[in-house]
């Protein structure tokens, strides 16, 4: 059985956010992302995937198309397929997001968002 | 936006485990499980969508194919696409999970496992 206690995978990484997989598969992406202080995912799209970032620990800025919101822990947020979306950590805590991407995106577009860049 | 509070929408059902739907698409579903004490997802099986829970609060025994392993907070297990799972609700505790199904099914398939039922 795939059984994962996730705790024991976080880590963080001092260059970037870190994203640390799960579990993987033809239909969907399941993942950490560990974001420290500072750390964003730049704004960009999957032009056929649906996204999910939920918050375990932590607060981040997400941004879905042209909105913005704090994703505080115990929040979802969707990121339909073809929305530009991000996230960044403006606080002084480290933030910890459980990701979830489906299907398994066959490209990502960048986009070059006024706020995330 | 679609963001979403979890906690805010939270409920039991005395009568059966209550699924908590907030996030559906074509390409995913993405729902809370609410079991009281003795609740169960019965065994079953999809035949083309991987399924992965993910324990928020409480703890639920689960099955995938023959196994079974306890799942408490902070675990995620995969049931992968065609493998018969489901969970069980054995303590004194009520129990979360936020369950996760890529892509909507398009059908279930009843198994009568020896041990959930």
């Amino acid at each position: 059985m795939e059984i994962r206690d996730l705790k024991s995978l976080v880590r963080y990484d001092p260059e970037k956010m870190a994203k640390i997989p799960i579990f993987h598969s033809e239909r969907m992406f399941y993942d950490l992302y560990a974001l420290l202080p500072g750390q964003a995912q730049k704004v960009h799209a999957h032009e056929s995937s649906d996204k999910v970032y939920y918050a375990l620990e932590g607060e981040v800025v997400v941004r879905v198309g042209e909105e913005e919101a704090l994703l505080a822990p115990g929040m979802a947020v969707l990121a339909p397929a073809g929305a530009p979306h991000g996230v960044r950590n403006e606080s002084a805590s480290p933030a910890l997001l459980l990701v979830v991407m489906a299907p398994k995106p066959r490209f990502s577009r960048g986009f070059q968002g006024p706020l995330l860049n």
